[in-house]
């Protein structure tokens, strides 16, 4: 894929035919985004195992950053929940939750994810993201939002809790039950209800009771924010604080100065890994969400590019005492929904968002963590996707145990553990069906230039030729394959006198297979059997002829099967 | 692969048969066989770290093993060098050379290999083997055969040294070089000339004075016992021991009781990895050798029963004090030329060693080390094939990048670091290729039923059709491709009303791919775009059938791309 020109700096493409109406369509899009995104925000923080202010530091730069490098003109990035479980993951492995050294690990992933991002789209390896499997990326999904919602769980029991894997937060739980804080178990409940009822019941009767469908939408996207406002306002008056709820606290106001965390070489190490994968599975996630905006529009997104795009947003993140970030899916559909036209929208976001930090900071500080707990449940029980797994385990047997394995994994062994189970199974299964691509002894169709299966079709053989044809381009992983299925087959036929191979389907042949190739043309010679090749694609053949297999050859090469069979026949 | 009856014991087949003419071959062979063999398991057991007689125990049980449960009729498994490196390398890691920890460790990775192996055979994994590319594997030998040589310098010089990679053994030798014993210095050179004279120059010289082509093969390959016995008889009359030159010293007469090694589980953690590396390696080098020879008689080698051949002689060198073993190339070669017809040729080498283990080991303890070296390096140069990189690099860069990185990374980092760099930059290769499959916009060639790429031949098509034909199986690696390709050229034409995927080289869809072809679907239909599919193969339909893909395509799946475009455009 060619990058245009002003590719590397797409608001040099969309800056120049901007006007009042894209505006007008833009700030409204980005005054409903920012009320979406501060609960948010601070909720993914407290996720990530960070003060919640981060969340929103997470959502200023990060997004004027990516309005500037990013290709796609709707995709909404900032803290998401499946990278902040990973942060908090790959952090907790290095510092203590709480610790100045924690938060300062998490402004270094951000920094290394952004720096790791912008290599990758420079030197365009974005293909590395195709080692994730969909069936490990959407298990792996499914994993994380139940690992998620289960680290919730202390919040809305308001007691105290750890673990990276289903298994250790459980036994955590178990052993605190009963410690439960009944008013927080009663915000929390009441807030869960709430959303959940928002989220399925609330814009049907809204539509019901004469309100317009995006007006409906709007006021259903509102929810969290109204039960931030509400609860707020109970825990203020009713003293909740007091009572042991636990509130989320003063939280400092203003902005960060920029500044680069002081963390050691070591740990740059430790966190080089779940920086990669961070890099990658945000990049795919966004990705993916951008393209599907992008088609509605016949807009264009480029790949290599978004990853600088997001390259950016993260070492923004990073300056800015953030943690990494990432296109968020249902935040980006919101802004494509409301109106959004350029990337200009996210730079009004963030300007919502800093005046917020400026601003709103004081009155979060009686926010019960409770009802962010239950925002975060809410939203990623939505991720949980079990009807995909159902449907792939219909599908196909590989592909569900790549799923079921990066499943398990993950929740018994935690994230990292569990996209490797992932991608090291789906490697190895497509390894195994390629090792052993379909071969057929095929024969003439008697009458016709046609060669079928000969378990299959009624056709012509002829005792001193074997016709073998392989439905596979030839590589390493199939090409020792290759050899012990022609042995095979000519070692119970000691009439044979030619083997054939038909080449119609190999669209390539690697250094491996080329080996395999002369080995086998060389076993052939010893047994006294001349070796043919047929119908050898023209790419193919241009690059047998640079080596010095043709002159080895003991037979020829047909340009089809029929002429090799009517040559070693006699027609 | 179908096993026949008995394939489990393999024997069952031979032995039905066995009479004294094939008695008769069988024994020469042995007695040749077992003279090469006796020199090479000293040297080999001293290149892994071991006392020689840990060469001789590691070439009895094992041949037997093989003998009842391998499936080739020649192979002459034992000690090689390869494999003697590779124990060397990670024993190192986990004891001292000379203790009785660094004894029990490379039991115990005999132990864990050939459990590997035969788990691997009873599960059917050979296919794991396939992870390994040819020029991996060509390339891994030839850097090991390169640190063999640097490594055994030291025995030559008589000086002391150490290290696992190139760099740490020059800065080793270099700092001792001051040291060099210069009557070792002189039986060193003496013997490396006398071989390398007897492996190019000797049998020419033996044939153009009358004697037979065998013979003079006997004579060629008997040079290095004539080295051993001549150095023995020299260092014994001149008591070249109180001059410096190092010697084998007393070996233990007689043969080990079978033993468990006393091993910590940690350290049966840290040779895990190791042992299946050897394992892997071995049952590759060993595979290859065996077809080769097979080949030559039109017999045949069932690779899943070798992995349980080679597990069982793994698992006898293990309880006989040994250490891993495979079947070597020089000795398999041999064996057959020598006449060798059944596995009962290894028997009676077993016999023969055995025999050389209980009387000839006091005449051993005058042998100079430096000889053992000698019959190693040059054992090991013929190993080194830089043809093979050269020929490699004229045929594909990818290929030659994933070999060059296996020989630099093993000379420079070790050999689990070298074989590692191979195998994953081999993968992401691979993938790399197929993730980008050939892709043309395809229109008909006028008057005919053919469809041609647009782009290199003169076509006819439809403003509001675009036909893209697709060159690769559609897998999780291509998928996300397949989706920007689509993307991409539907974005710059406004006009296109229809696209048509035409599948005809389509083998397999992953569930991966089904879902971009999903998301191709939805995206295309929010652009107000049919999707269709034409020539999907029987059996890739079959599957489709069990999804709901086929209802939510807002095209149809038509059998030809002629009759698509037919019905689409009108004809």
């Amino acid at each position: 894929m060619a990058a245009g020109p002003g590719c590397f700096l797409p608001i040099l493409e969309w800056g120049r035919t901007y006007d009042r109406a894209t505006l007008t369509s833009d700030l409204v899009a980005a005054v409903i985004v920012t009320i979406m995104l501060i609960p948010q925000s601070l909720a993914y923080a407290m996720l990530a195992g960070l003060p919640p202010e981060v969340g929103l530091y997470a959502s200023i730069l990060p997004l004027i950053a990516y309005a500037l490098f990013g290709t796609s003109r709707t995709l909404a990035v900032g803290p998401v929940a499946v990278v902040s479980l990973m942060t908090a993951s790959a952090v907790g492995e290095v510092a203590a939750q709480g610790t100045v050294d924690y938060a300062a690990a998490a402004v270094a992933l951000a920094l290394l994810s952004g720096a790791m991002l912008v290599l990758m789209g420079f030197f365009r390896l974005g293909f590395l993201a195709s080692f994730l499997s969909h069936p490990v990326i959407s298990g792996f999904i499914t994993a994380s939002g139940l690992l998620i919602a289960a680290s919730q769980l202390k919040h809305i029991l308001g007691v105290q809790a750890s673990g990276d894997t289903l298994s250790a937060i459980a036994v955590s739980l178990a052993g605190n039950i009963a410690e439960t804080s009944l008013p927080t178990l009663a915000i929390g409940l009441t807030v869960l209800a709430f959303l959940q009822f928002a989220r399925t019941r609330l814009r049907p009767l809204l539509v019901g009771a004469g309100l317009a469908g995006r007006p409906a939408d709007l006021v259903t996207k509102a929810a969290p924010i109204l039960a931030v406002a509400a609860t707020i306002l109970l825990a203020y008056s009713l003293d909740l604080g007091a009572r042991g709820v636990a509130l989320v606290g003063a939280i400092p106001q203003g902005m960060p100065a920029p500044s680069f965390p002081q963390v050691s070489v070591d740990t740059l190490a430790a966190l080089a890994m779940p920086a990669f994968l961070i890099s990658v599975i945000g990049f795919v996630e966004s990705v993916s969400v951008a393209q599907t905006l992008a088609a509605k529009r016949r807009q264009r997104i480029v790949p290599d590019q978004e990853l600088i795009g997001l390259g950016a947003a993260n070492i923004a993140a990073g300056l800015s005492s953030g943690y990494p970030v990432t296109g968020g899916f249902a935040r980006s559909v919101v802004n494509f929904d409301a109106g959004a036209e350029t990337p200009a929208a996210g730079v009004f976001t963030a300007i919502g968002i800093a005046l917020a930090a400026l601003f709103l900071t004081p009155l979060l500080a009686s926010l019960p963590q409770a009802t962010l707990a239950a925002t975060i449940i809410i939203a990623v029980l939505s991720l949980v996707d079990f009807r995909a797994v159902r449907d792939v385990l219909a599908y196909s047997k590989a592909d569900f145990a790549a799923m079921a394995a990066t499943i398990l994994v993950t929740l018994l062994r935690g994230v990292e553990a569990g996209v490797a189970a992932g991608v090291g199974l789906s490697l190895a299964l497509h390894l195994y069906r390629t090792s052993r691509p379909h071969m057929a002894v095929v024969g003439q169709v008697p009458g016709t230039e046609h060669f079928r299966n000969v378990e299959r079709h009624h056709v012509a053989t002829e005792p001193h030729l074997l016709s073998i044809r392989v439905d596979e381009s030839l590589y390493f992983a199939n090409s020792r394959y290759l050899e012990d299925r022609i042995a095979a087959l000519v070692a119970g036929r000691p009439d044979i006198r030619h083997v054939i191979l038909m080449c119609s389907a190999v669209n390539a042949i690697d250094a491996s297979a080329l080996d395999s190739l002369k080995e086998i043309n060389r076993r052939l010679r010893d047994a006294g059997i001349a070796f043919h090749l047929s119908e050898v694609k023209g790419p193919v053949m241009d690059r047998l002829k640079r080596t010095d297999f043709l002159t080895e050859l003991t037979g020829r090469v047909f340009l089809s099967q029929h002429e090799a069979v009517c040559a070693l026949r006699g027609c």
